[in-house]
């Protein structure tokens, strides 16, 4: 048992903090014969990378991901995989309040009242630079998704920040990687763009957002019963991400506004078999796939770390106040979308794996 | 591993089908020396018990638990707590339609894609019938609570029926218990058990709900970093309660919309500790408890068997319809609520004893 | 994570102490489609149970096995097991003594200094009874295990019993069922039988036993690297019987006067795959199956509970001499036969499944 | 769950291959505010270290450790601590022979048969170089130890080398670092020593060991019961180790020949509560800690990497034979006594810190 790890099969440990030497994720089960490279990996780390412009923090740092084992000639041997990013931009003299103040909205207080010591420079364990190592690990879940069901993909995207919400209508695939906030709807982007500016800039505030990921093309009967559910497991995967305070799956917290009528994904026979009239499950009954796209959604809370002042108080009891400056995230939300992309990614390998182990190949068919 | 069980030292275990000759819950990890009763469990069982009033399913069962062991002269020795309740009304002949038709929005079709096999007399294992194991569960945490933090309690109560809300001016913790419907606005609960009844007799449907479950007088510092959060751990307890589709912490979804500065719960120094200027956070930052109430709320869909005839398919392959005869709940979100409500407490004892573990006495003080 | 459960994917939690209602294994993970029925396990529980002839304990138990769930038309549906044994012999008044003083060599006085309660009537849950609901479990999984390798087996024997030894050379696989020790050498189980009566009536004393447990016909490549390898988990699953004190692999501790030019077991090609010229490691290299027989021997302690007085003390401190009554086992290495077997075929099976999760169907080939 | 990991709250995870750029240690669950620097650790690193002595394998390797994590100003945080330790000495061309051709006895053929695939430099996953990864991981434990019961000590040595066993008659403590072979016996240690020379240069020939490991005043009440136990969980931390085949706590296997009588620890009062005339049990009974020493004994087989040949097959499954050279431990005993002390002090603390989770606090009393 680990708090620093999740999965059953695939297991992902992560270790480090903002401002130390390095951090990383120490990734085992995955399995043997898949090719990973550090490339495959950075591709990923990229995406979330801070700096990349002006909507992000602007701290600088290369996150060149190390492979120390567990890849031999460019191959996964099935024994642990050990990625390593290096810290290179720790400017720990940003930090020098937070040392004896609390930052309202952030876990300095709960880190000091449950261990009674932390690592104040940066946040330490509970900085979002922990993220980069999911998203590592993440990389190599891809690519052993890719060894065994070629055809599946897993995609994140933001179709909200603070108040403003994608129009549905305007839903283009090829729009998401064409804009700074991984945003389906062109438009909103460029309205999304205006607000960040002015909200960083003349606000000195910062914003929410909803993240969507969806994986397509899953195989059906992924997943498992009761506490192991695949939606379990999905929840769980996102609420662990740092300033997550909601999880969906498919209609969410809207399935309670709806009748049974109207929830009934009913259910017809294509060519390859089952095919349902709509997908308000998310893809997920029971805990097990459909065969239809899992949809899952997070919400991320506005970073606490901002310029506006807040009332708060010292590790000696004064009350005090604090403003937070060094280099934050406007909306964290943005570089949430690549975070939940790997997080997805683990869980949908971890129990694609599970299955095997669990049914020894049995499986029922229909038609 | 299990797929069955959950918590980290407090372990619950379920098992059974709706109808077998049983289910229960296997309950590992209890501290030893709490006392334990049959009677102080069906308290909470009664509670989610069916039959009841004519808002839920017309199933006659008594639900009465008996314990096969782990407790010994009336209090519990540390080991395993076998929790049995005998299922009594098992009319399977209602269910007839289902061995080969598929429901819509249910995991009749998931568990054959993955298993190839399942018990479709009443749902087998997928029936909400395994919550009453938790339910028991849950009645074995709340005492282990009560022996190690006298003042905690957890409550939980419906916040939505349908489309319709409480009015949060109207709360009163007294009405909870005094309508069918665990609901803290007594204006609300009249009008629900109107609906209710209009759909259940007329309209031939089921509905969703919204459930709010906190907890009281936690202390301070419970909870574990990144992937073992208090958060992420309720949230999976959540989410793996059948028909759950959304999970929220503190202001949940709704996070997304506000910015940093409204979303700060600014901090003052109280006569006995930190106190907040209000509660946004839903008393976890970081994955540990603040002090202040933990707040979790869950989205249950309607149910999916209803008299309304839905499209589907057979496990041959061919297209039908189907109606769901048989004895359903018009809003499983009502029994939900004493389920949501074990789950809580199973996940806070869980977290309080590897509090213990985790830190080997050592706690950060203020002041 | 639980005290009371062992396995990975093929998960067991037993339940129940020695004189309460009852005792039993929860079983989960065990594949779907694999026939089960309650005769199946009642012939390896048979193999256990006490009362058979004169040299076991004299207690009278039907150990009559009931399947609660997971079974659905005489096959296993994937989800869990709940196999229940009723105690029906619960002459707890023989026990009296052993209320306030502490046995030595016995669990009485741990139990009591870690949890500062227990259920003496019988030793609780430290008693060997424990081990009816491993062998039940056992059953389970030799016939999953079937189902996945229908040519392996799984056979356990006496080879020592006090300072007597089998003669390898008289080795029979038939004698093994026909005397009441389990070994395989007919001449020592007339020895053995004769020096038991005399132990028993005359020197109101126990002894020890060792046995050996074989599995063959093996697949190569179960098992898994560092702590998870198949030596270690069979050596944590034997060493968690009661009264176990070591554990062997194939030459086990001998192992330790070889030279590795002694102990090298030569390779060969056979017509299906590599052969060997012995087989000092017991079938397994590096934690994983070579595809040899895997070889596995413990030893057990001489009971402690005995009609000759040892001295001891009481809860209050006060020294005093103990004698204990009731009906205990000369020799419970015999009893210990069937649960070495039990835990053998599910460990092996755990093993089994984990191979196909953990490679994702790749393996390598020889020739 | 994870193969590469060992402990419940204590979670040691260990990675890296012989001749990759690293290997390390991910130790999660270490209580917070435990000084621990890098020194501390290489102190124990020191002693396993190779190429100390003509008696162990010549490779040279300074075996330095970083702390990337989880140590803040000296003291540990609670969070993940990665150790990592960089390879440079890593001569692959010595193993040349080893890409084609299966070593008999080692797991060269298993691993192949596994994955299909395998790091064939120095062994890769499966060399005993994985131990020092361990080792640093045991520092930390022993601090933590420190922190929680400063009177506490693990200390192992070389009890037999081949078939020379040590004279009990001549233990000495303190002659325990006075050697080449950590022997409490300085005799026996001298007749190891040429023994050893003449084996290794004379007859290209390796050979086994058996090494105790003792924790002495260790509190009354740390393990668990019956999956749990703390002899159980010595049992697969010891037998995970490379090479061991045989695992005994106090009598071990011996203990078969013992009657019920001879074998009973009697018990008296001492002034710290209850004392015992003998300690056949090693310190454990029913899984948990009497306060007496707890003894483990393992036995380690001859490394299987000799100079002389032996008959093997090549991938290809043509018959050859085999030679090892390159740099081995004639023998790997020596430098498993670090390792068996490391892995009792990684069990050790975690049923420490399990106890406070299990029992809440509560614990029985004597007198």
């Amino acid at each position: 048992m680990s708090m620093n790890s999740f999965g059953h099969l695939f297991r992902v440990t992560t270790w480090g903090e903002s401002h130390g030497p390095a951090l990383g994720a120490t990734v085992d089960g995955c399995p043997p014969q898949v090719p990973v490279t550090p490339e495959m990996l950075q591709h990923w780390l990229d995406k979330r990378k801070p700096g990349q412009n002006k909507n992000t923090t602007q701290r600088q740092e290369p996150d060149a991901v190390e492979i120390l084992s567990g890849v031999f000639e460019g191959q996964t041997t099935g024994t642990p995989i050990q990625l390593m990013i290096r810290n290179t931009d720790q400017r720990s003299r940003d930090y020098g309040d937070i040392v004896e103040k609390f930052r309202p909205g952030h876990a300095d207080i709960t880190y000091w009242q449950k261990y009674g010591i932390r690592d104040y420079r940066g946040g330490g364990r509970s900085s979002a630079r922990e993220t980069a190592s999911r998203v590592a690990a993440g990389g190599v879940a891809r690519e052993a998704i890719k060894a065994m069901a070629p055809d599946m993909s897993v995609t994140g995207y933001m179709v909200q920040m603070g108040e403003k919400k994608i129009d549905r209508a305007k839903f283009d695939w090829d729009a998401i990687g064409q804009n700074d906030f991984w945003c389906p709807d062109a438009d909103a982007a460029k309205e999304w763009e205006d607000y960040l500016t002015w909200l960083r800039k003349d606000d000195h505030n910062s914003v929410g957002a909803i993240i969507e990921v969806v994986a397509r093309n899953v195989p059906a009967g992924v997943g498992a019963p009761v506490y192991g559910k695949l939606d379990t497991d999905l929840a769980a995967a996102m609420m662990s991400i740092n300033a997550v305070k909601g999880v969906e799956i498919g209609e969410g917290m809207a399935a309670a506004a709806l009748t049974g009528r109207d929830n009934a994904d009913e259910i017809f026979m294509g060519l390859n078999g089952p095919e349902y009239s709509s997908n308000h499950a998310g893809g997920i009954l029971g805990g097990i796939s459909t065969g239809q796209d899992v949809v899952v959604r997070f919400a991320v809370k506005p970073t606490s770390s901002i310029l506006s002042p807040r009332k708060t108080i010292t590790k000696a009891g004064e009350e005090t106040e604090i403003i937070t400056k060094g280099r934050h995230d406007p909306c964290v939300g943005i570089r949430a979308v690549p975070v939940g992309e790997a997080m997805m990614a683990c869980v949908m390998l971890d129990h694609m794996l599970l299955h095997r182990g669990q049914t020894g190949g049995n499986r029922g068919t229909i038609g």
